[in-house]
């Protein structure tokens, strides 16, 4: 038996943290085993990768050598956390994974979506997930609701102006139109429990 | 005006250590503008990724997560050390480069030469090295030179069996005809005066 690898995406604010969050939680009490990660995810070589990337002293670093810091600690995250619970039969719901790298480095940093499929193909073997739910909502919503949420810490993504998240927006669009058996596209700018409903809905077609 | 990168790459105990450094101070001393270097040679980013890499508490490391670090450091070690000194003209002589990945990670340790190749194209670009110097020496001949060498510290790759050395040999040999235009191969299989002599030669040939 072996799980189902589930990973959520979309720009900011379009709650799929949250949702990913209240899913966990739905999916176990419904009886499933259940793991929710994101990378680092407390894995020791990929924290120590990411404290590089964030470092702010390090803002010489140059865009490429980012990439592939991320794409080393995709791998590492996968091999230690994600690959065991799923031959453990657990659903896995990973918050953010290759596509935000295709996203934000290949299209709105401008690297090359092909180049940086490349890297993180290397880096995750044939570990596609089995099932992307894409949160889609237009940009400008969905820094609203992160403006209206004073909870919510602001970071580095957050301050980037709008047109890199309309990039972003795109970029995902791009990508939903060209994996369409992996990426389901969810309309987020809905209540947050429509939103989670649907989400859930899908999950559930996966796995029954 | 711009410089020339010239990468020594060969495996253990083929001298190409030594007479980098004695050709960096003859080229100096023939009025050349030189820079001796490898990775991660002191920049901030990469000796941090290095130190990733090379921590002895780490053996669980992932091959493709270490891959990708190389990568990484070559990345930044390139823009922020190489890159700088070829604008200002200079001849950049690196002590190994993309072919030692190519070489150990792709061919010996079994991830794929064409696969490694990929991310290092992603790291370093179109800055391939004009012209790389293959220090060609049989395996057995260059561990029993460095188990003379008492002064020598033996490393990690050292105490690899002879079997790995054998893979490396037979990896530096497919690089050599895949890309005969920029490997050049020398006999290192002689004295070092004759070695060195041969390289030397080789690089006044490119320079002039």
């Amino acid at each position: 038996m072996s799980g189902q690898f589930i990973t959520f995406e979309g720009g900011e604010g379009a709650g799929k943290t949250s949702i990913l969050h209240s899913l966990r939680k739905k999916l176990s009490d419904h009886g499933f085993e259940v793991l929710a990660t994101r990378e680092p995810g407390g894995i020791e070589i990929a924290e120590k990768i990411r404290t590089i990337i964030l470092d702010p002293m390090h803002t010489e670093m140059e865009e490429h050598t980012e990439a592939l810091l991320y794409a080393a600690a995709r791998s590492q995250h996968l091999v230690e956390k994600v690959l065991p619970a799923l031959k453990q039969g657990k659903i896995v719901l990973c918050d953010r994974f290759i596509d935000s790298s295709l996203v934000y480095q290949g299209y709105a940093r401008g690297l090359g979506m092909d180049e940086v499929f490349a890297i993180n193909q290397f880096a995750i073997g044939d570990c596609m997930p089995d099932m992307t739910l894409f949160f889609d909502i237009k940009p400008k919503k969905g820094l609203q609701r992160i403006a209206a949420n004073k909870d919510r810490e602001q970071n580095r993504l957050d301050l980037e102006n709008l047109e890199f998240h309309e990039q972003v927006y795109k970029a995902y669009h791009i990508l939903a139109e060209r994996f369409p058996a992996r990426i389901q596209t969810i309309n987020a700018d809905q209540t947050i429990e429509m939103v989670e409903k649907d989400a859930y809905d899908r999950i559930i077609s996966l796995l029954t």
